[in-house]
């Protein structure tokens, strides 16, 4: 059990201003997003003279943040260093690393973004369904290098959850940025390409300044299981099932769609693919020889019905539970044209990610209901992780040893326990920086330090609208969800200080309109009141009025349903 | 690999009406609450001439219960049999089973409340909070029987993560219904009390014609761990912290405050208890000689600092991450009296309740950064489930063997995961019931039927309303929450068909103020020409001019923002 706590007297920074760059030569990194939280990652790694950004991704929001759409990252600094930006480099496809690719790039639309072709893929159908112009994009292997300006970055092989996912090595004039991006290291991965472990050690030989890591999985002990562990899951439930069979996934789980096929193929299954985004990545995927799929395995959705349930696989998104995805939509047979019936089988190849917990089981419940077998992730058979489990953190380690040591991608209890084990493999205890959005920290020959603090907040996406809405709407539309609103018009002539019309009370969300009539009338009759009690100069003040109202009837509801709705008086001079 | 479903034909009863009783003797079973769900657990047992409730529970609401506070159950079936209801059985304190019962009471006031001393002072503690008058509490202890007509009840220790939690074995002139309650089988608890084995098994020897039985971890393959366990993890950490240690668990948690309290003595540490609920039962707990805690081991919260800190243990409230519970207010330094500084040890002796998970790991998160070291439950040895396994639950199956099963308390796949292990210790699959709430299950000597449904849905508390809010209220609230509120206020003369006053905006939710002020003024502009359209006819109907403002707002503001705020018209004739 570990219970020294790393040094955590560097994360107090609160500056804003970055100081002028010194005159010697000096990198920086930049996390904008991800520390601290799981979602929208995005680094920026920068020189005296040139500026790349290490991905570009998208957090869905949470429960605390009413209608807001997803929330992506604030590119102020980017932005003041237009002149320095150079390129976009993306690790691999998964939303949390591209997703707010099309956001930035309505800002810096000329931006090479480098990747592999299966990333490029995903961002291209992204840009396509968000209407983007013509995107410069530049295609890179693993083993390739790019060099802008004084930055040189090489595509380094590793395993992941997704196809074409690379870790970066960024050689600098002042030392080599090794950021792995999401990683497992997986010793029989499906498509039988092990993480580059040759091409890792020798960069580590060469040596490396600063490491940046995924830290997903710090707090799990041991190593995580093989994709191949999957396989063994199929097989067992393709050996049983007597009816069809349903495989939920993410989209872009390449690995497990393959599995799944393989397993179709292998027990003599017609497979079909459901969901907009599934139907996108196989056919991306097959063309890019990511994926092979036998052609005459794949059948339509419409013509599955002529086959017996036995000789059927459906893989289909809506591993998350999803309220408008189809595997949600079958399990209350919402959807247009897949039916659950008794003796389906129904595997979700996921685990819920936090937060979405509910929405899984509602959805396993409901297909139960229905009669489906259902089979989860949690069984931890039927799915495994993408992300590196302790062991293969400190292996990771182990092979780069860097001098210095930046956990990223986690929340805040990850990346510190993720910095014990930097600890323990020998990287310097002052070495370690637990960083949090924003934080800009400098390296240059001689020193490395935390020099200042950028914007690393929230920007929230809700309808067209990015960064227009922010805590104060938040606040109201929580106010107006707890219960409901009510507005009192009342028509005011002032020369005369006496109501003209109305009170009008009009509630929504906070009474059962058709039994509450007479709480209204009441309440009408009690703000009517309150009005005559004003003094006559007090009615040729509408704010007054306004203030009598509001006050007064929030404490006649409250006495009466002990609700606080939010209270809107509107008068007005006639 | 289980793949076969249980026969699901008896589940899609919909009839409302329960037949007449018929002249021979019977016994039905009711659960109102509690099946196809975590919370609320309440079922009627009902004989031709006496009915008994066994447990009143509440539950909490979940995300999209807006501004809901409690959920309970629908008392109709009992208020339609007020003069056969003789009694409620209590199994033990938990909120699930007794938070339901200051609602119950307000109808039902002269009802004996049954139960074991600690479940009594609980409910005792919640009436004095809600202030209910005289309650009537016949109290019982393990082994006990009460009669009430025709229904004999036998209170059967069990294992919990509460004290005084019991089975109960209802035996009636049909035959003998046997409820376990939440149940675990704790073969070394901290009170040295395991379950009554022999007990179960005279009853089960006597033959049960149908059992209900906790399902909450029917899908946990082996057997829960021992609360024993949980002694060791604290071992571990009392040896290895240097400064303060903070254990955070549920209130009534009984054994497992008393684990604490033990290492505590044991390890030299002053232990102080924090939260109202904590320092109620520990105070009850103590008077009733489930709690064992030396006096000189007890210092209060003010105190504290008197002690170094290796000499310190705080016991709170708090490990859901409860928003404003100690624990999470200490995380972000706005608890009034307690201070975490680095060097503290916070254990979270508790795993988070589905849909928990985040407030739970930002209260972690919060604590980490404040420099405290963060031990939480799902390391698996500072928390065991109160519930029973796989195994338990065959043990218990086996010892009962009864005739008919019902799996009670749990989400419907635990129900019918509990439904397959049933089969497999030999009950007929016709004579497992998966039921909904509300279900009438019915025996006689000859028949075993469900013979109808009664009300089995939630009941909404929110302010001081019971059940006075529903669907359609909800519906407003996610409507609001989304993208908030449009009132639009504008005064017509109908006589002369023209606008005297207004349009007046009024948003709330929608945008950002300050910086709308723009957008704002040109939908007044457009409402104005819109309202301007209309024909002198129509401008003599208010509902006409109402709808024209309505659907031309809603349009254009969705076409400025992609918004869909609720859209208010409100016309006044002056």
């Amino acid at each position: 059990m570990e219970l020294e706590p790393v040094r955590l007297d560097r994360l107090n920074s609160d500056t804003l201003i970055v100081p002028a760059p010194p005159s010697t030569p000096y990198v920086r990194v930049i996390p904008l997003g991800g520390c601290g939280e799981i979602g929208r990652n995005m680094t920026v790694v920068e020189t005296n003279d040139d500026l790349v950004i290490v991905d570009c991704g998208l957090m869905f929001p949470d429960d605390e943040m009413y209608g807001v759409d997803v929330v992506i990252n604030d590119f102020t600094y980017v932005r003041e260093r237009t002149a320095k930006l150079r390129a976009l480099l993306v690790t691999h496809g998964h939303e949390d690393h591209i997703g707010g690719i099309p956001y930035f790039l309505r800002e810096f639309p000329q931006t090479p973004i480098v990747g592999t072709p299966l990333s490029l893929a995903l961002i291209k159908a992204k840009s396509r369904e968000q209407k983007l112009g013509e995107m410069s994009l530049v295609q890179v292997g693993p083993g390739d290098r790019v060099r802008y300006g004084s930055i040189d970055a090489e595509f380094v092989h590793i395993n992941h959850s997704v196809a074409g996912a690379c870790a970066l090595a960024l050689r600098t004039p002042v030392g080599t940025i090794f950021h792995t991006g999401d990683f497992k290291f997986d010793q029989t991965p499906i498509d039988g390409k092990p993480a580059d472990f040759a091409g890792i050690a020798r960069i580590g030989d060469e040596g490396v300044l600063c490491m940046l890591s995924d830290s997903t999985n710090a707090e799990r002990p041991g190593h995580t299981l093989s994709e191949r562990i999957v396989g063994e899951a199929f097989t067992s439930i393709f050996s049983h099932a007597k009816g069809r069979i349903l495989i939920a996934s993410f989209a872009s789980n390449v690995p497990r769609i393959q599995q799944a096929v393989d397993h179709a193929v292998r027990f003599g299954r017609k497979v079909t693919f459901l969901g907009r985004s599934m139907q996108n990545v196989v056919h991306f995927s097959s063309e890019l020889g990511h994926l092979r799929i036998p052609a005459e395995t794949v059948v339509k959705i419409e013509d599955i019905d002529n086959f017996p349930p036995e000789r059927v696989l459906v893989v289909t998104t809506g591993s998350q539970g999803e309220p408008m995805s189809g595997l949600a939509r079958m399990s209350v047979r919402d959807h247009p044209r897949f039916r659950i019936v008794p003796g389906d089988t129904v595997v979700i190849s996921a685990t819920p990610i936090p937060g979405n917990e509910k929405s899984v089981y509602k959805t396993v419940n409901n297909l139960a209901k229905l009669g489906a077998t259902v089979i989860h992730g949690t069984d931890g058979k039927s799915h495994v992780s993408g992300h590196a489990s302790q062991e293969e953190l400190l292996l990771m380690l182990n092979l780069v040893r860097p001098e210095f040591f930046i956990p990223i991608h986690g929340e805040y209890r990850m990346l510190l326990q993720h910095a014990r084990l930097a600890v323990q493999t020998g990287v310097e205890s002052d070495n370690v920086f637990v960083l949090e959005n924003g934080d800009v920290l400098q390296f240059t020959s001689e020193f490395c330090d935390k020099i200042g603090k950028t914007y690393g907040g929230h920007v929230f996406v809700d309808g067209s609208g990015v960064g227009d809405i922010g805590e104060a709407v938040l606040r109201d539309r929580k106010a107006l969800s707890n219960d409901g609103i009510m507005v009192v018009v009342v028509a005011i002539d002032s020369e005369e200080a006496r109501v003209t019309a109305g009170p009008d009370l009009i509630s929504k969300g906070l009474f059962y309109l058709p039994e509450a009539g007479g709480v209204l009338d009441e309440l009408r009759t009690e703000t009517l009141a309150m009005i005559q009690e004003v003094s006559v100069e007090g009615m040729r003040d509408v704010n007054t009025v306004k203030e009598h109202i509001r006050s007064g009837l929030a404490k006649s509801i409250y006495a009466r349903t002990k609700r606080r709705p939010v209270v809107i008086p509107v008068v007005m001079e006639v």
